[in-house]
């Protein structure tokens, strides 16, 4: 139900579900899943190869797209979300890069595709971190990016992203594509000529 | 994949997965799930009452959403889309009523609402048919039945689904929700206020 997006405005995963949300999560079904979905998404950009003009280009997500936050989520046994102890956490730059799509990443860009990675983290606070942990997670030479300025505080994901992507279109750029973890980053406007869901049992954005 | 929508335009359920579909259709598993569908459907319609004005509206999808074509795939092993041999099935008008369905049909109307069963089947060929089943199947009292009328052959269903709602809301129905197994009874203009996807390993409409 939350894959299709038809369980919203879930707070925390319910008591029943933990223990299956961590089997899924920690016994290697997830991995096989993001894998199978980043199989769509190679299959999918080789059939839209890039023109070769550098305006062809792919946005992905960060949290639980590239990076991961499933030892966060594991310690605190999936509970509600927590402001101030997942900035904590973000903020120490240890999260692992999700093999699958570190491995789409490079692919993407051996195909010649500019790569946006676009986040409501905020810029201010986890810029710097979130560099570094891009960097240490095997992320680097992506074209840019785009964290939540002070200009987006308190918008929806929805609002923040839509935005941030006409931006790019307006720059001349075609969105081929677009992933990420959560129906908030692959809905409104500028979303791609294609959006990939990568699954998410943890926690819901609006 | 098929059920976030990343995995699109396949034919036919790859060979390797025809057991695993088989399983899931017929163990019970396909059940559960769109029980659960129609359970959050309700909880989100009992949050969003009708008006009282007779314009607040549902669409529901009809083919593997309120009826059943497990028979017919099940015989078939789930093979590719065949038209010719899928008119003569559904010609029979015995598709079983899918009994998560019904219940939440009744609730609809239960609760008020007007209910539009909208279907890509073929007007003129499978008209008569198509209301007999649904009839049989416990669905009585829908506000209207629309199939794919000589104009709209050879249409998407994106297309002819867009057109026939924007036809209800042109004449001032608010769609509150939509329901369906493909996502192209999902996407496109005049979608509803919020979609719901039911669970279909069987095929893919583009």
């Amino acid at each position: 139900m939350v894959e299709a997006n038809n369980a919203k405005y879930w707070r925390a995963v319910p008591a029943p579900c933990v223990g299956y949300v961590w089997a899924y999560m920690s016994w290697g079904q997830y991995g096989r899943d993001v894998s199978s979905a980043t199989d769509q998404i190679a299959a999918y950009a080789s059939q839209t190869p890039a023109a070769g003009d550098g305006l062809d280009a792919w946005v992905l997500d960060i949290d639980d797209t590239c990076l991961s936050n499933l030892p966060y989520y594991q310690a605190k046994q999936f509970g509600a979300y927590d402001p101030t102890a997942f900035k904590a956490w973000a903020s120490r730059g240890t999260c692992p890069g999700i093999p699958a799509m570190v491995r789409l990443f490079w692919t993407l860009k051996g195909g010649g595709f500019r790569v946006f990675l676009l986040s409501g983290r905020d810029e201010e606070a986890l810029g710097a971190s979130t560099a570094a942990n891009l960097a240490a997670a095997g992320f680097a030479g992506y074209d840019r990016l785009i964290l939540r300025s002070a200009a987006y505080r308190g918008q929806s994901s929805v609002v923040f992203k839509s935005a941030e992507r006409r931006r790019l279109v307006e720059e001349g750029y075609r969105i081929r594509g677009n992933v990420g973890d959560q129906w908030s980053d692959l809905q409104g406007d500028c979303a791609g000529d294609r959006v990939f869901k990568v699954p998410n049992p943890m926690y819901f954005v609006p």
